[in-house]
């Protein structure tokens, strides 16, 4: 089916090993799970008016009720920031605040099958929401989590770029450029300067009416990409507080910056970039990018920021919060054409069946190695060594025991390596601390 | 929403820590995990005409697609044995046989909704498929790991209870029930027994126009429930080899019991019993079911068996296999109102925060903890000690980490185990050690 991955069951260990790091790295920063169900009452899901997410909503509805003539009246959720609210207002009273969930779910969006564009995909989110406020520091914690996340990943060196909307909106207010509308707009534009560049980015503005002087500024402020360390930090200090707006946004990037620090982050990781706006409204004060360092060009591979109510629309308590969310798939078939995702077997261990008088001995050298741990699968019925072994090699299980007649005799067992071409033999006895040794 | 199982996140937690366990073990065995798409085609998915399944299945339809008029061409799977099928055809080229699949996803179904009932719902498969033909000895491997999940499970002691649909129509033959309709009926009937009891099964079967002395016949033969170690293998040689089937499903089945003796597997969870048909007619030979001792009222909590032909529909191979299957979230409700289902965070520490100049040890503490594999919450804002003891008490996380200004100067930190309701004061170099020791 298009715009779905499918992969072949190697991939899928592959695949199955990040969610499990990223699982893991949730968890160590004291995350909870939740998982809320792919359909949704239609009336949670299609709150917004018109818009693209709207039309790419996927109805469902059973044949019973459709023979019947009803309308639909449940959806697919399209991602997680929504099934979020709704559970945050559905559950408030039985959650502890500050409520910090993560959540690695698919989603679904009814997408133009295109490359790289997925009807089904996974998402990794995680947010801290409390109620009425929620301190700055949470904001530092999530570049804390990404670097610590992507490290874990083993998928080279990354950039994890921080920008605040409010300083930018006070910037663009300083420039006379006043209204949300084309504050909207223009931020719209800015966080096209990565794929687009300067040029193109300036004559957007232009067209939008912005004059040529107002978008100069406006570009020699945005437009130095990402800063480091002290860099970072001069140029904050140096900008004009020439508003409200403007010195709040500032002095939260400055702070988010120190305590980033703090927590002891590698500083190679972190950059300021205040060409970063992230399209949605919905953010209000820290925005995040993460790039892969030498693959700018696939865009960003975690992403988030700061909001002021999360569930405006399900509850009349006020629920500020932070969070990240990674595409998963999108990002995982992207690293598989990069040739930076593994493909081993989650089967550590084949046991052979050579004749069926060693029936039994197999069943109980299978039995020792899962016993201690081992993934391992047996041959249940005879056939040449040879085409054994093409098994496990195709299959990518590296290590094969081998128990014939003669082994057997002598109480032994031939453990062969298909990684290094090796076979040793060992007495029976040894086998699982063997394995144990090599893997 | 009705019909759906939305968790508090320590329920979560514990439905987490019961799907990691059934995938360790489903790895354990050598399975390959697949993930197949939520939505498939509806020409895959509807492919029998009429039944209750059908009018359960969730047509999807993006919002765009609708309204341009479009008939739905999509569908949510309302099992894993469907999407398997459509795998292997597909793949078939690209997969190593024997297949060895295990599928932990949910799966839809139009329910109304009613307790216990899911419109929703998490499998756990698992299936060994290969081509043309497939040992015998496969069926003895579910029992086996069967009998491996529940155990590490632990919610008690349970029975795996076999038969075969073979010997079954073998029998019905020599009673002179031939035809396969009537078979199928009277199968549907036996299946009942431990619901309904051997007096409303008999009338039943008498309604169906079926003889006194052959009802009478049956029941003594499948009646007398499910029977242990050599109770059931003499039982079964007791039997007549009326016919082929007879005794072919007969042989198989003692065939099964020996090679379930020689992997070891406790004899205590295995039972004989002729009345289990599985209602299906999907299965050829041997059938599997599972029942809770003491709790046998919830029906079987994993079932399955061996079929001739996966893939009929969509290959031109013959694909037979064998596999069991768990309907996870209704079992997994089950056991919470049984009160068998623990309530633990998976969060392990919370470091608190007892004043601002605290900051940057509390963040220092909190990082050791999660190098040394620890999952760790911080409490990023100062607030009373008792509010936040109280918070780690409510959220279930065992470990409290309070360092005041008395204990920084001291280089020492208290360490607060809220299950023991005691405290330590310890170096702070002893943290992650001395959280090793307690957890």
């Amino acid at each position: 089916m298009p715009g779905v991955l499918e992969l072949l069951p190697r991939d899928q260990v592959a695949m199955q090993k990040m969610l499990d790091t990223i699982r893991q790295v949730f968890e160590s920063f004291g995350f909870l799970p939740i998982s809320t169900p792919a359909l949704e009452l239609t009336e949670v899901l299609l709150t917004k008016t018109g818009g693209d997410t709207e039309r790419q909503v996927y109805l469902a509805q059973s044949t019973g009720a459709r023979a019947q003539g009803h309308e639909p009246d449940l959806a697919l959720r399209f991602d997680l920031t929504v099934p979020l609210a709704r559970y945050v207002a559905e559950h408030e009273g039985q959650l502890n605040f500050p409520f910090r969930r993560y959540q690695i779910q698919p989603v679904w969006r009814g997408e133009a099958p295109q490359r790289g564009r997925f009807r089904e995909f996974i998402q990794c989110d995680i947010d801290v929401v409390d109620r009425d406020s929620l301190s700055i520091r949470y904001d530092a914690e999530m570049p804390a989590i990404i670097s610590e996340l992507f490290t874990r990943l083993d998928i080279g060196n990354f950039t994890i770029r921080l920008n605040n909307r409010r300083l930018l909106r006070g910037l663009l207010s300083e420039l006379g450029v006043e209204s949300a509308d084309l504050q909207g707009h223009v931020l719209r534009e800015l966080d096209k300067l990565d794929r687009d560049g300067i040029d193109a980015v300036a004559r957007a503005l232009a067209a939008r009416g912005m004059a040529a002087t107002v978008v100069d500024r406006l570009l020699t402020m945005a437009g130095p990409g990402p800063l480091k360390g002290i860099a970072a930090a001069e140029m904050l200090k140096a900008l004009p507080a020439a508003n409200d707006a403007m010195s709040q946004g500032r002095d939260e990037l400055l702070s988010v910056l120190s305590m980033i620090e703090m927590q002891g982050t590698d500083p190679n990781r972190i950059a300021v970039d205040l060409s970063i706006a992230r399209g949605l409204d919905y953010y209000t004060g820290t925005v995040y990018e993460t790039t892969l360092d030498g693959h700018e060009e696939l865009g960003s591979v975690c992403s988030g920021g700061r909001y002021d109510d999360l569930a405006s629309l399900y509850s009349k308590s006020r629920l500020p919060g932070v969070g990240i969310s990674i595409g998963f798939t999108r990002l995982f078939d992207q690293l598989r054409d990069l040739g930076l995702v593994g493909s081993a077997s989650n089967v550590q261990v084949l046991v052979t069946l050579i004749d069926d008088d060693g029936l039994s001995t197999s069943l109980a050298l299978a039995s020792v190695l899962r016993t201690a741990g081992y993934n391992t699968e047996m041959t249940m019925t005879t056939g040449k060594l040879s085409r054994q072994l093409k098994y496990a090699d195709k299959a990518g299980i590296p290590l094969v025991v081998i128990a014939g007649e003669d082994e057997r005799q002598r109480g032994t067992l031939q453990l062969r390596n298909l990684l290094t071409k090796t076979q040793v033999e060992i007495p029976t006895s040894d086998l699982a601390a063997t394995v144990g040794r090599i893997l």
